[in-house]
C-alpha cells in the first residue's frame, strides 16, 4: 500500500480526462456501442481508455462524473458504464441527473437495473420509473417485499418512512449472547452499518438494543435482557426527516429502530441516509433563499432551468414595480433635487445586505432547532441594537461624503436619517418574516432573501425620498 | 416502552419551559447557589424545577438549550446544570456560546470539566481554555498523550489532523478470529463507532481494515489476513476535512484509518465528526454568501455582531457608492426624463436576482465537487442562454408595462434592451465569480451575493442610463 493522492483529486483527473475523451468521441456517438470497437484506430484508443476508466469507478464517483458531464457526454459516459453497477448509480445521482438518465434506458435496461435492488431502493426510484417496468420487477418480489414497497411508496418523500431500510437483524430479549454469535455465523453477509440488533418480543414489539460492542466485550453466557439497552432514540414512520437527522447528529446514531404505532418494529434509519437528508436541507436553505425551487442539474435543459427560477423572478419583479411606484410617486421631489435620483440606491442597498445577514443568521438557526417563538422578542432587541449602531456609523460616513458631494449639510443629514431609519426597518423585518413563516407552518428559507430584499428597496426608496420632500423642499 | 412524542417536540418544549423558569428567576441571579435554595417558596419551586429538568438532560440537548438561551439565562442555566456533563457539553456547543460559558467558569470548574477528556477532545477546546488551565490537565498525562495532544492542535481546523480520534483497535494480521473475539472481550469498552478493526504489521503500518460485520459471520478458524478488506479508503493528517467527509458522504463509510506519510496507523475519522463538517461547510457557505464572517452566537453582545457584519456593510457601502456615481453621470438625462429614476430599479434588480440563482447554484455544485474548470464554458453558454429567454420574456413584459405606464414606445423599448443585457452580464458574471475565485484558491461562497449584487447594479443603471440617453434624448 503506497501512499495514493486524496481522494478528491484523484476524482477531479478522472473527470476532466473523462470530458475529453467524452468530447472527442462525441462526434461518432451512433456508431459507438457498448463492447463494440470504432474502425479509427486512435478513436478507438480514447474509446477503450474510456470505457476503462468508467468501469474502474466506484459507482458514487461515477455519479459524481455524471452530474458534472453536459447532458451528451452524460449520455455517452452512461452506455459506456458497467451495466452491472447502473441500479448503484440511479441510487446516488441527484434527482434531476437521474431523470436524464432513466430517460436514456431502454425498460430491458432498466429492468435489468433495478431488479436486485432492496425494497426501500425500489421504492426510492419507484417515482422515477416507467410504470412497467414497477409492476414487472413489483412481479417477481414475494408479498412481503411487494408490501415493503408499497409502504415506502405511501409516505412522503420528507417522511422517515419513504427511506427506513427494511435490511435488519432482531433477536429475542431471553437468549445468550453466545446464541446470539451463533446466529450471526450463520448470515451469508450482515446489513450495512450494523452497529445494533433489535431486541423484540414475539409480537415483533421493540423491547432495546443490543449494540454489538456491548455484544463483542460480554460473557457469551450472558443474556441479552440483562445488557441490552432500554432506552432507544426511536422513530416512527410518520416523523419529518430533518428531525431524525437532527437526533442522529446531536445523539451521534449510526443505525436506529422504525416502529409502528403499536411499538412494533418496522425497519430502521442508518447514517448515510441521515446524511444526505443533512446535505440536502441545508442545500435546500440556500437555493430557496436565493430563490431556486429545487435543486437543479448543473447542465439541465434551457427550458427547464427557466421552468425553476421563473417564479421568484416573476416576484422579484412584482416588487420592483412596487418599488417603482414609490419612486413615481417623488417624482416631483427628484426633478427638483436630481442628487437624489442618485443617492437613493445608496440606502436602499445597505438595508438589503444588512437584511440578508440578519435574515440568513436566523433562518439556519431555524433550521438547527435553536430558535423556538419565545426568543423571537429578545433576538429583534439585539438585532434593533446592532442596526442601530451600524446606522449610525456607516450612515455617518455616507452622510459626510453626501454633504461634501452635493455640497448640501441638509443631503447629509438626510442620508444619514434615511440610513438608520432603513437599517431599523431591515433588522425587524430580517426577524419577523422567518418567525411569522415558521408559525404559519411554512419554510422559512423560501425565498426570504427576494422578500427582505422587496422590503428594504421600496421603505428605503420611500424613506429616503419622503424625508427629502419633508425637509429640503 | 409506550408511544413519545417526537424528539424535537419534546426538546422545545424543554426549551421555552427552561426560558420561562430562567426568566422569572434571573432577578433572582446572585442568591441562587447549585444545590442552594431560596427563602421565597414560589421561586424555589422555580429553582427545584429547573435544576431537575436540565439535570435530565442529554448533555447534546443542553448544548441546544444554551445555544437557544439569550445571555443572562445561559449563564444561569450553566451555572445549575449537572457538573459531571460539562466537558461534554462544552463540546457540543457552537463555537461561539463556547467562549461566553468558558467566560462564566473559574479555572478549578474548567479544570474539573476536563480533566478527564480524551486527547483528541482536549485539543479541540485548547484554544478557548486559559493557559493555566491547559498547563496543568496536561500535566497530569503521560508523554504518549501530551503528544497527542500537542499533535492534533498542530493541525489547521480544516485539516483532517485536527478531528482525528486517537482511540482505536488494532490487530495483527496473522492470527484467527477466535483470538480477535477473544481480545476484544479483555476490554471494559470499546471505543465509539467501532465498525472496523485496523489491521497493522509489527512497525504500525496499515494492512488493512476487518469489518466488525465480517469478524461476526467468519468461522473462528478463519486467520485475519484472509478476510480483511485491504482497499482501504484512508486520510493524511493534512487532508482538508471537507474532502474527507465527501468521501465518507460518497462511501457510506462510519469511520476510516489516519496515516503518516510512512503509512503508519496514528488515528482514525468517525461520521459523527464528518456529520458536523457537513453541517458547518453548507451552513459556513451560507453564511458566507450573505457576507457574515463567521457563525455567531444568537444573542451575541451588540458588539460582536457588529464587528462579525461589519467588513461586507463597508464593502457593499463602497459598491453602492460606485452605482451612485454612475447614476450620478447620468443626472442631465434624469433631469429630462425623470421616468428613468423610478424605471432604473427595476433594471438593476432584476440582474440581482437572476445572478444570485446563478451564483448560488454554482458554488452548490463546486462545493459538492461537481464542478471543474474544463465545465464552466458549457456552463456559461447555459446560463447565457437562460438569461436570454428570461430577458426576452420578463423584459418584453416590464416593457409594455412602462410603455403604457409613461405612454412612450420608445422607454418600453429601452426597457427590454436594458432588462435583456443585464440578465446576460448577471449570468456571465455570475458563472465567472465563483470560477475565478476557486481558481485563485479562494472560497467561491466568499461574500459571493455582495460581489454579483454590486456588479448588476452598477451595470444595471449604466445599461439602462446609457441606453435612454443615446436613444430617448
Amino acid at each position: 500500500m503506497t501512499p495514493t493522492p486524496s481522494i478528491a483529486e484523484r476524482l477531479n483527473v478522472d473527470i476532466d480526462r473523462i470530458h475529453e475523451l467524452a468530447d472527442r468521441l462525441l462526434p461518432f456517438y451512433t456508431d459507438i456501442q457498448p463492447g463494440g470497437s470504432l474502425a479509427d484506430e486512435r478513436l478507438n484508443g480514447y474509446l477503450n481508455e474510456l470505457t476503462r476508466t468508467l468501469h474502474e469507478l466506484h459507482p458514487a464517483d461515477m455519479a459524481a462524473v455524471l452530474e458534472s458531464l453536459p447532458l451528451q457526454e452524460r449520455v455517452l459516459a452512461w452506455k459506456l458504464a458497467a451495466p452491472e453497477d447502473d441500479g448503484d448509480v440511479l441510487l446516488e445521482v441527484s434527482d434531476a441527473v437521474r431523470e436524464t438518465l432513466i430517460e436514456s434506458m431502454g425498460n430491458q435496461e432498466l429492468l435489468a437495473a433495478v431488479e436486485d435492488m432492496d425494497a426501500d431502493d425500489l421504492a426510492e426510484l419507484a417515482d422515477d420509473l416507467p410504470h412497467q417496468v414497477i409492476a414487472e420487477v413489483l412481479q417477481t418480489r414475494d408479498e412481503e417485499e411487494r408490501a415493503q414497497v408499497q409502504a415506502a411508496m405511501s409516505f412522503a418523500d420528507d417522511q422517515v418512512g419513504a427511506i427506513m431500510d427494511f435490511e435488519l437483524l432482531s433477536i429475542r430479549a431471553d437468549v445468550t449472547c453466545e446464541v446470539v454469535l451463533r446466529y450471526l455465523r450463520r448470515f451469508d453477509s450482515l446489513p450495512d452499518h450494523t452497529d445494533k440488533i433489535f431486541v423484540v418480543d414475539d409480537h415483533d414489539i421493540l423491547q432495546g438494543v443490543l449494540p454489538i460492542r456491548r455484544l463483542l466485550i460480554a460473557d457469551p453466557d450472558e443474556l441479552v435482557e440483562h445488557i441490552m439497552a432500554r432506552d432507544v432514540v426511536r422513530f416512527h414512520p410518520e416523523d419529518d426527516t430533518e428531525e431524525a437527522a437532527q437526533a442522529f447528529e446531536r445523539y451521534d446514531l449510526v443505525t436506529a429502530p422504525v416502529i409502528d404505532a403499536d411499538g412494533k418494529l418496522i425497519g430502521r434509519l442508518t447514517v448515510d441516509e441521515m446524511v444526505d437528508v443533512i446535505r440536502e436541507e441545508t442545500e435546500a436553505d440556500m437555493l430557496n433563499m436565493a430563490g431556486l425551487q429545487e435543486e437543479e442539474d448543473l447542465f439541465a435543459p434551457v427550458f427547464d432551468s427557466v421552468k425553476n427560477r421563473w417564479m421568484w423572478l416573476a416576484i422579484n419583479l412584482c416588487t420592483a414595480f412596487l418599488a417603482s411606484r414609490v419612486i413615481g410617486a417623488f417624482e416631483g421631489s427628484i426633478e427638483k433635487i436630481v442628487a437624489l435620483a442618485a443617492l437613493m440606491p445608496i440606502v436602499a442597498g445597505i438595508g438589503g445586505n444588512s437584511g440578508n445577514q440578519t435574515i440568513t443568521m436566523i433562518v439556519r438557526a431555524m433550521a438547527m432547532g435553536q430558535l423556538t417563538g419565545s426568543q423571537a422578542i429578545h433576538l429583534l432587541k439585539k438585532e434593533v441594537s446592532v442596526a442601530l449602531v451600524n446606522g449610525l456609523i456607516w450612515g455617518g460616513v455616507m452622510g459626510l461624503v453626501a454633504w461634501l458631494l452635493y455640497d448640501s449639510p441638509g443631503i447629509g443629514l438626510v442620508m444619514v436619517a434615511a440610513m438608520t431609519l432603513n437599517l431599523l426597518l431591515a433588522a425587524t423585518v430580517g426577524v419577523l418574516i422567518p418567525v411569522i413563516m415558521d408559525k404559519c407552518g411554512r419554510d422559512p428559507a423560501l425565498g426570504s432573501s427576494v422578500l427582505i430584499t422587496a422590503v428594504t428597496d421600496s421603505g428605503g426608496f420611500l424613506i429616503f425620498l419622503g424625508l427629502a420632500t419633508v425637509f429640503l423642499l
